[in-house]
């Protein structure tokens, strides 16, 4: 399998704009090309609600709204380029917040840049804070937010689930499946929210990505990396409707991991948790940050029984 | 405190001599110094019983026996390149079995080489397997140990424990002990096990290291790292009286980490585990050589109830 290892731990830039800004979407294909081509990315599917237009990208996903931009990267990816040429393009007074945020990489080495300098280059043209959560050993991500005067003007919460080691029935499934739809049916991936319009695409030789749009700037999006060793899934959602703890155990009855972890960010004094009779909690970090969101991070294992051979190299 | 990080996690040599071999502790002061040296650590302390010498070293541990090298390292040193001067010098006919160890790291991009990198000068030397144990980015560690005709002559065990994030009282002992003794009479570390001659050292600006033998070829060690984030305690030891539960309770009842990983290494068929009802275990990994040795690794969380805040970049 050494052949097959993939970095599959994101790396995502979220940008909110002022809403007097020029929309987003009025922006010829050829900028999001650019901004793509600095990830090292490219788009390989598209499609568009009357708000958003969804893009999947080589690595991973891209949404634009019209006054909001997420974009999530895996692999060897250098977002943090698509971050810098933002800046040159757009009017620092037009950006409300910016959040680049970096998960620990199964293969760190393998990466082009550590957050560290990632950071270094980002402030040398935006000033803001930078967080770690968790432990550098173990699961943990790195957020840095740009200093920003507007507090949050809504409830705006997003949940990212981080899925690890799955279920060997569903491992099969995506090692074996030949068709978007086949995984996308088997799953119900569809099924997890209503009213969505989504696309999803497979990777050759293996992975899977799903960008899902509801209403006027809800979305999820899910992205498989079924290479050994580290088979991971990564949820990620802003819809409103549900408790952290009802879309949690939903997405987790469907990939049925092992181990996961779950980020929350909302505009709330505190972050409502994620509470498992089954998993055990083993890491709960949490900050208010300046700019008004409220940001929480805990790992959760299944007590392990039974042992696992260690892999030769 | 980012100026205090250190990279508390270990690298090991261990090699086992033909009985017929000259002793090693015929070698001159010049040999170890050397060999350190390749490391780039350097002796800080030692002392002799009747059959063993032990060096406490800038980055951890070496111990002497007639027929046995057992050397730890930490921080940014390059133990490989001890192991590649010591195959220039002795003959490899000499060797019984050579094992090299080394843990995932907290800061891995900050290392000299990777275990990989590692694994490639040595194959050109010495022939071997080499497994990992955990998954990548998670605790894990990885072992090369080299083509062995003859099995292990008689029961050998060790028990490697690895513990995170003690509690405050402990760490502050850490942190403000300015002699070694206050750490050692504290904490008992010297009635661990009976009948033990040691040596122990405090480092400034911390950190604190113990090593002890007892009898013809058993010993314990002991590496504190007190610096945030990712304070770091091993405990090694050969002992051959008690269990590995035994063992291991006693060590982590003395200094109460939150999360711990044990190793044990065996000529038995099937290991003993550290069973524990206040612990959850989150990893169990383990593999039976071919060089007659079994290892095992395991990895124990506490439940996480409280948060922790984020910490700043």
């Amino acid at each position: 399998m050494k052949e097959l290892l993939f970095e599959g731990s994101e790396k995502k830039m979220e940008v909110i704009f002022t809403p007097t800004k020029e929309p987003l979407r009025n922006y010829p294909d050829s900028f999001w090309k650019k901004l793509c081509d600095k990830a090292e990315t490219r788009i390989v599917s598209r499609f568009s609600s009357s708000f958003c237009d969804s893009y999947i990208l080589s690595e991973s996903s891209l949404f634009v709204w019209d006054h909001r931009l997420l974009m999530l990267t895996c692999g060897q990816s250098s977002l943090v380029n698509s971050i810098l040429s933002l800046l040159k393009k757009v009017k620092k007074s037009d950006i409300e917040l910016l959040f680049y945020q970096r998960k620990n990489e199964f293969f760190p080495a393998k990466q082009k840049s550590s957050f560290k300098e990632d950071l270094e280059k980002m402030r040398k043209k935006i000033k803001g804070k930078a967080w770690c959560f968790g432990v550098p050993d173990e699961h943990h991500f790195y957020l840095f937010h740009s200093e920003s005067e507007s507090h949050p003007r809504q409830s705006d919460r997003t949940i990212e689930i981080l899925m690890y080691d799955l279920d060997d029935h569903i491992k099969k499934l995506f090692f074996n499946a030949t068709e978007a739809s086949e995984i996308k049916n088997h799953l119900g991936l569809d099924q997890i929210f209503e009213n969505t319009q989504l696309d999803d695409y497979i990777f050759k030789p293996m992975g899977y990505s799903l960008n899902a749009l509801i209403g006027k700037n809800q979305y999820y999006t899910i992205h498989v990396t079924p290479q050994d060793p580290g088979f991971y899934v990564s949820f990620e959602t802003n819809v409103e409707e549900g408790s952290v703890n009802e879309i949690t155990e939903k997405v987790i009855s469907l990939f049925k991991p092992f181990t996961f972890d779950v980020i929350v960010f909302s505009t709330e004094k505190k972050n409502e948790e994620f509470i498992s009779e089954s998993f055990t909690r083993s890491a709960y970090f949490t900050k208010n940050l300046d700019c008004g969101y409220t940001v929480n991070f805990s790992s959760f294992f299944t007590p392990i029984t039974t042992d696992r051979s260690a892999f030769e190299l």
